[in-house]
């Protein structure tokens, strides 16, 4: 095995001076680092990650917890946490909960024991709990909050974005506009949910409680929820429906055709999400789409910033706006 | 900070059966492992696991490598493996290679700094060189083939599955049938080419090289393979297509609706792996479904089976079947 001092011979510098190449490089001349770097990396030799860890209480690693990885949108986020950790040379230990508070909380266990320097979480509605087991760990939430005060968090408009749909709903003519919702201790589903009674409140509309069904975020949820909404009489059923997420939106996709309904000429429809499948089907789907590369990127920037800087006194609160995108799936309702 | 000292006081039993009631629970008692447990969890006490796995010269973790979070057939094998880990008490480093061989050396060389005891990866056509970095540590090979002799491979059977969509097609009474494969440095591509030449030799076809495009795996490059085979006079179109991956299928789809081309009246499509959108466009794609999530945890445990039992002489090669799902995107051709 090739050991440091092979390495700090041949470059003619210091044990001391290998090591700060890998760890500090802030210390190290620019030209000294490069050479260094360049034989160590002829040589094969790899400064061991795990043991300057210990050293330092802390692993060139951060933890990213996500509800659900088969949603196309957590996996974009995936991807965009994983791009900036890559370009900062940290790696991800990844988690996947399933929107399990259960499964969130063995995930910080096993993260714990791993001493990565922060984490970027997708907290479920037991995380305000479940985040005490990690203490004093650089925490940033990502697409949703915790509902923990002073927590760092980097989301979406999700009101603004849900008050544009419904409100383009409205203008097409819509009076009795249905919405699927996400578990309402999930922040971005109070804040979505929020958005429908703004926009209904502001054109004068009168929010109904039977209008509105709750889901489990998952495609047979949606198609559950849609089924109870749309299983009515003509003059009863809702002529437009606003679907909480992209799961849910496939699920009251296929509850229309369960039920023979036409998009748009008996329901138009407008989802949160934007997705692949969103753009194919035809009619394509009107959505809110969320910039969720940018966000996830972001939350690692701002993460591996902090984690730079030390500790802030503030909470760090970004919002991203979300982008409304008219397809073919939203009409006016029919006389 | 807990120590583990308390821990030994209150359930009134050394430190080292503390320590290997955590690491090593087969050398302790059933009832003396759960007081130790019990008592650790009331305290909040946890094992530092970097400590122990500096000690062992491992951590309780593995890596593991796919191409393409974005691709849910990907994601599925994330999920898979990341269950399998979960269940057995491991936490899982995550690399996406993009189909790039450097990130895929990259993400070996963060990986070896962290010790991980095993490796999945699906591997870039450049794992068989890259491979080298991380020399004696177990590997599973994903889904492909690194072309590494005596390799460890959980793989589907990309040929059978292949022959099976072509002869169906030949069966309908296509004899112009084109195919979009991936790269034929990935052996998938490879075996999937080799389905499909097979069938039509089988049947009297003759294999004609300007019916076959190779496509980047991803939406773009379909797209443009299925221009250059589809933007052709009538009588020289393929009538049917079989694609390699789904990725490439979306861009294969978005191609006929690009040149006004009805499916399956004007060509049949049959697409290599499932998803959700293959259900959900009308009409519906028939595909070959690979079984993505068992696949994946069937990887991750003959991993740590392995690590459990040692190495093995024997290469593992696992193969699982596919699963042919006829839709309404395959026809006779017109007459």
């Amino acid at each position: 095995m090739i050991d440091v001092d092979q390495v700090a011979n041949l470059a003619q510098v210091s044990r001391a001076t290998v090591s700060r190449a890998f760890t500090r490089p802030d210390l190290v001349n620019h030209k000294t680092r490069e050479r260094v770097l360049e034989i160590a990396n002829q040589l094969g030799y790899q400064p061991n990650q795990l043991a300057s860890a210990l050293r330092r209480g802390q692993s060139q690693s951060i933890g990213l917890i996500i509800s659900d990885v088969l949603n196309p949108g957590n996996a974009m986020l995936v991807k965009g946490v994983q791009d900036a950790a890559t370009k900062h040379d940290y790696t991800v230990f990844m988690f996947n909960t399933d929107e399990d508070s259960i499964k969130e909380r063995k995930a910080l266990e096993s993260l714990r024991s791993h001493m990565p320097q922060g984490l970027i979480i997708m907290p479920t509605s037991g995380a305000a709990q479940n985040l005490k087991l990690v203490g004093t760990l650089p925490v940033i939430e990502l697409d949703r909050a915790s509902g923990i005060k002073g927590a760092h968090t980097v989301m979406v408009d999700n009101f603004g974005g849900s008050r544009t749909a419904v409100h383009h709903l409205i203008q097409l003519g819509h009076k009795r506009i249905g919405m699927i919702v996400g578990s309402l201790d999930i922040s971005t589903a109070q804040e979505r949910h929020n958005g429908y009674q703004t926009a209904l409140a502001e054109a004068g509309i009168a929010y109904q409680e039977n209008l509105v069904q709750i889901g489990n975020h998952r495609e047979d949820g949606g198609r559950l929820a849609a089924h109870k909404l749309l299983s009515r009489a003509d003059d009863e059923r809702p002529t437009a429906l606003f679907v909480g997420n992209n799961e849910m939106t496939i699920g009251a996709i296929f509850a229309t055709r369960d039920l023979g309904l036409d998009i748009p000429a008996d329901l138009s429809i407008v989802g949160f999400d934007d997705s692949r499948w969103a753009k194919l089907l035809q009619p394509a789907i009107t959505v809110v789409a969320q910039p969720a590369y940018e966000l996830a990127y972001l939350a690692c920037e701002t993460l591996l910033d902090r984690l730079e800087r030390g500790k802030t006194q503030k909470a760090i609160e970004i919002r991203l706006a979300t982008n409304f995108i008219t397809r073919a799936s939203t009409a006016a309702p029919k006389q």
